[in-house]
């Protein structure tokens, strides 16, 4: 079990992995892939220690009153546990971006330049009562040679130090250093907080759950952060768009999986087709279990559609709600994105291509569509393998991240004597 | 002059950055290098006005005690403001990265997915009295597609209002909309504090300046920070570094310029080389006017040197100091390197290939070099044309920064009614 009983203290810990990291970044692959390899049979290997450790969480997470969609987050059971197991051996077969070349030339006094790949260093995570995650950043981290402090939710602090034990007794197996993996949830809040402040002993910090968890990162975190999140994500159905590909595009952003942040928050229709369209949309929606939330204009051709409030637009409900605005052209709908939109994901639905290229060029977001929906905006469907998180910022990385994106460059200069004239 | 007598609040004029840089996002390289081109013109015409903004300015400086090197900075006359203005020619000949395609692949299910560079949209610059920076950053901001919001040191406020006065009405004369380029000086302090604030208005922060200006907007930024900088440069002296290159690289390296970032600072000497290489370079270096520092093993064979402390191993004296220590071997120079180096740049000198790979793969910093001087490190040197800064953080950019790092990415993705199953 963990041996938070002769704690060393956050800094200790901060160091130990600065220390570990400078062993993993000249690591050869083989070695990395065994080492994931490693993991996934000790987790497997300790799967009843880890259920009898969060079945703890998971009585303590009910008398504290823990939501029963809170609950099922947090729990393990021997499926679960295969299936985080999995998940770490597909990482086995995701290409190791370290040591990738970036760029390349030959300077004109002879100079050999090549900018490449290397790790961070120390990757920070914060994130609530979700174990998969301490697992799925545990093993991006150790593949792109990153060491990885682990600050998790409370609720689910015994079955993160039971999984992190099991990951560092793997990592140390196959020779590498088991403080690549530390979790620093012994520390409680001020951990977190100290860890925001380790600016110099952690390189990029990455905040995942909810809107405010990572608002409270951005706003405090003196290490460089890496914002992941929340979605307003918006449909603009232009005059031109088909009735059959509308329909769709809107159930499928919105009804396929509501929870998460690539889902349809906003619908926005060209007034030219918002008689034509939002009648069989509505039907459709309601059909599918959305509450629809609308302007006067939508309320006068849908009946009974609630009044829809700047709340409304301003909202990622990851639920079966709907706000629906009808808008005059593509500049109307695009000012309301920009107005409203946590610049994540925008599809526009048209027949018209100047129209969608126009959306497409001038819509800021991280991801633009023209005729799809919006739930692609996924490392998955992208091609990158696993995800790391979805960056809404515009510094180092945006979109769906992949394995490059937990890695920074360094640049290689090779002379024979070169001095500067 | 300047429209500080009505002034907009600070928040009114961010808001007007964002308004601006919307409509220079989609401007093509044609307009955004004829904005440019007047802008060179607009600061030859308006030499006069501003040698007589920069002369108040200088007064002003002498008056409050300003150092000699700080007027210098500071002045402006007719041959500096041309050297300024085909400076900003020059960034006309750069490549435009806005529009550049990063990657790009068709998915399986027929999605047509392309990552390609957008401006970041506002850029903020924190930096002091040094009126060359306000026009740089100004011409790299416009050509990369971003607008920019200017902060520099309170001692050259007449002048960078003058200044951008002009750069505004040439924005202005070509069609595009002035508040691309503003400055927050009349803001005073507050205005820096509130910049650093303005997470949401501004996308990214670049300070340029002294390591304590550079520390201040990293510590207390919200709005993510490209940290550039400060410079503890090492050259290692291997075993077989051969006398005459080791010599002219530690002289290149040290007093070329010793003022600026990637000038060297400490000198690391292998045990086995020390007394073949010391006393030749001690005297090539004192020759030069260079003040030496240095452990015991050092002083024993160069008589006089002064003891070095540990403050001298963490100091970057921008001046012409040199430290020295003789170490045994290579990993204790990168031992060295890893405990004081700011991770700018580092060079070794050898004759071993094994130990120069070693040390290029081993030594985390954004340069390392083998057999080459330290000086190199420089956006123009890179073949950047440009340099917007040397990068010392890992997130987004390290290194010498050229336009393409002054972008971001977004993701487009064209379908045809696909949704996901």
């Amino acid at each position: 079990m963990s041996s938070t009983v002769t704690a060393p203290s956050l800094t200790d810990k901060l160091v130990a992995s600065r220390a570990a990291s400078t062993a993993l970044a000249t690591a050869t692959t083989a070695v990395k892939d065994q080492a994931l390899r490693a993991v996934a049979a000790a987790l497997r290997a300790g799967t009843d220690t880890i259920v009898a450790a969060n079945h703890e969480d998971l009585v303590a997470g009910e008398d504290g009153g823990l939501s029963s969609g809170l609950l099922d987050r947090l729990r393990l059971d021997a499926a679960r546990i295969d299936a985080l197991a999995a998940a770490v051996e597909h990482v086995v077969g995701l290409p190791d971006p370290v040591g990738d070349l970036v760029r390349g030339s030959r300077l004109p006094n002879g100079l050999q330049l090549t900018q490449v790949r290397v790790p961070f260093g120390v990757v920070g995570a914060i994130y609530e009562a979700r174990p998969n995650v301490t697992v799925d950043i545990a093993a991006l981290a150790l593949k792109s040679g990153n060491a990885v402090v682990l600050r998790g939710g409370s609720a689910a602090q015994r079955t993160n130090a039971e999984l992190v034990e099991r990951i560092r007794g793997a990592v140390a197996s196959v020779g590498l250093p088991a403080d690549l993996v530390q979790t620093i949830d012994e520390f409680g809040r001020q951990g977190a907080t100290d860890l925001m402040r380790a600016r110099g002993l952690v390189d990029v910090l990455v905040p995942r759950g909810s809107a405010s968890l990572i608002q409270t990162v951005v706003t405090e975190s003196q290490v460089p952060v890496i914002e992941t999140g929340a979605g307003v994500v918006h449909v603009f159905l232009d005059a031109s768009a088909p009735l059959e590909r509308s329909v769709d595009i809107v159930l499928n952003s919105k009804v396929q999986r509501p929870s998460v942040c690539n889902a349809l928050e906003t619908l926005l229709v060209h007034e030219r087709a918002a008689e034509r369209l939002l009648p069989v949309l509505a039907d459709r929606l309601r059909a599918a279990g959305v509450t629809l939330r609308g302007d006067d204009a939508t309320r006068t051709i849908v009946p009974g559609v609630l009044r829809a409030t700047e709340a409304d637009w301003a909202t990622e409900s990851m639920d079966l709600d709907l706000s629906i605005r009808v808008v005059p052209d593509v500049d109307a709908a695009m000012a309301h994105i920009a107005r409203w939109s946590t610049h994540h994901t925008e599809s526009i639905v048209t027949d018209d291509v100047d129209t969608a290229e126009r959306f497409l060029a001038e819509v800021d977001s991280a991801v633009v569509m023209a005729n799809a929906s919006t739930r692609f905006t996924d490392g998955g469907e992208f091609g990158f393998g696993a995800e790391v998180g979805i960056s809404t910022q515009k510094l180092h990385a945006r979109g769906p991240m992949g394995l490059p994106e937990l890695t920074s460059t360094k640049w290689i200069v090779r002379g024979h004597g070169q001095i500067r004239g």
